[in-house]
């Protein structure tokens, strides 16, 4: 049906539901229930008042529809601690899920901050949000949101410490394994690693599946501990010395990130070493600016935080659907290899 | 007044506004007419109300009262191309101020994408956003936002090639005058210029502006140009070299950003030569990565990028309010000194 429009015949300003009701030659109940494919109704009536409007360029209001179908469309994505290196490609990913689709992303940045957190989720709340996903920057766990029921809600990259929320992350075990594999494939047997804060889990979970790996080729590390430190270059470069003054046949060093990595490598030119001939270096992130800066560029090991935050963004949007899937999700990391290895 | 709530007085789940309007005693109009501020009627009445509100902890929908007031409190934070490094604590300024009211941040990336831009826009459009923050990684002009009329929009960073719009930017004539002041203050006279590509607004704006600095003192640049190349490290590297060839009694480097000085500070180093006692150098952004990482660390000119978001944000609010103010603001830049000078 082609409708036209006889000037002056509606409102001035954006077309209202009116306007489409009226030229529809429908009431504006029946237009709402058509444009909410709610009630019955014969087919050619829903498609008069479709009709109309496109005709009259008529965008419904999301707030009117919200109070119609319950649900805001909108879902909130919370950072802990800051938007940075890590939570900025989780953000991403998520945003860019739920965007393809008519979602739009609430962003709350909380900044660790319990009064911040609080003000935020009342306003979510306030908002009928459809979900929650929450972020941080480091790989600990974190105590559930406090005191939201009737909302789902998936935690990325850091998980919640109760096993019935649904948490996406990266999958340390894997990613820690495909260094070391990678390191020995390239005949290294004498493996030192260097990492951050004993503290961090990130640290903690990646060296302990390391010796584990090393473990299963019958091999142990080659000064015999792991080195816990900062996640810094000057750290890498400390760590480096003290690696090659107790074990000086180390040939192969994983690094805990691609900071400490970069330390590795600038201290072993400066010793004349070479990088890979002599000892190869594996860092950790793919963290471009470092690993690409690098002298020489890092082979590292990537997270996907992009994919980790699609992929809590799919799980989200099938909690709202009442299809959640509790658990621990990880997310496979990948080998990127580059002139270190 | 003191309201009590008798056990079964009012509907399971959370309160309604019917069940607000019956413990005050009013009609649910007279309930909403006074939790939005709107209609005549008694101050009794109205605290009434209000009383009732605390009472039953009841928490208004934020989409009833969108359509009642016409306001949705929310703006559209919508980044050109990606979410890194520049943009990030800008967004994180706008989001802090907006987020201290009761005003909610959709968050939208384009990539740089037109029909990105325009499904983000309509969604945007849609929801009936109170206004839009646009900000992007370059500091060139960029053209206005197509097709929006009757919402408020600042462009914060990159600025709007429309004068008659609102844009928040940084002040980089400042920057390069800090910069500059600082070498001359230290008593070096013999100043190169190292930084990006010519077709950046950043980078062109800079050097212009350094070389016009040191015209005032009667001098130019050591190397009688400006160097144009890459936003990285090796680029800073080999122009360093480039310039001690040119012109070797340069005492002074002053970089458009701090990859580029960290890369000159290591050019330098591995030329035995000693930063600051034999030649200073200042880099741009006071990224820490890069400015603390740095050997020795780096002086540098921090533009404040939270601030500009931060300012974006009020005058956002300003142009809501129907008080807009048109025009270029800039945000001033701040000298960090560190070990390099």
């Amino acid at each position: 049906m082609l409708v036209t429009v006889a000037p002056g015949s509606r409102s001035a300003g954006p077309a209202k539901l009116a306007d489409v009701a009226a030229l529809a030659g429908v009431s504006v109940g029946t237009a709402s229930k058509a444009l909410n494919g709610g009630g019955r109704m014969r087919p050619e009536t829903r498609q008069r008042v479709l009709d109309a409007v496109d005709a009259l360029g008529f965008r419904p209001n999301q707030h009117a529809q919200s109070l119609h179908t319950g649900r805001s469309w909108t879902v909130g994505l919370m950072t802990t601690d800051g938007i940075g290196r890590f939570s900025t490609p989780v953000l991403l990913g998520a945003e860019d899920a739920l965007g393809a689709g008519k979602i739009s992303v609430l962003l709350c940045d909380t900044r660790g901050d319990a009064i911040r957190e609080q003000h935020h989720l009342r306003n979510l709340m306030d908002r009928r949000v459809d979900g929650i996903i929450v972020t941080g920057r480091r790989t600990d766990p974190r105590p559930p949101l406090d005191g939201i029921e009737a909302v789902p809600i998936v935690y990325a990259l850091s998980p919640s410490t109760d096993p019935a929320d649904t948490s996406v992350v990266s999958d340390d075990r894997g990613g820690a394994v495909l260094a070391v594999e990678h390191l020995l494939a390239a005949g290294r047997t004498r493996i030192a690693h260097i990492t951050g804060p004993e503290h961090h889990a990130a640290a903690r979970d990646r060296a302990r599946h390391a010796v584990e790996h090393l473990g299963r080729a019958s091999l142990g590390l080659s000064t015999g501990r792991v080195h816990h430190g900062e996640w810094s270059e000057a750290w890498g470069r400390r760590a480096a010395d003290a690696v090659l003054r107790t074990a000086p046949d180390t040939d192969g060093f994983f690094c805990g990130n691609d900071q400490i990595a970069r330390g590795v490598a600038d201290a072993l030119r400066e010793r004349g070493v070479d990088v890979p001939g002599d000892i190869a270096v594996v860092g950790y992130d793919n963290w471009d600016t470092m690993a690409l800066a690098s002298r020489p560029p890092l082979t590292t090991i990537d997270m996907d935080l992009t994919e980790i935050g699609r992929i809590a963004a799919l799980r989200l949007l099938e909690a709202i659907d009442a299809d959640p899937a509790p658990g621990v999700h990880t997310v496979p990391c990948r080998l990127i290899v580059r002139e270190s290895s």
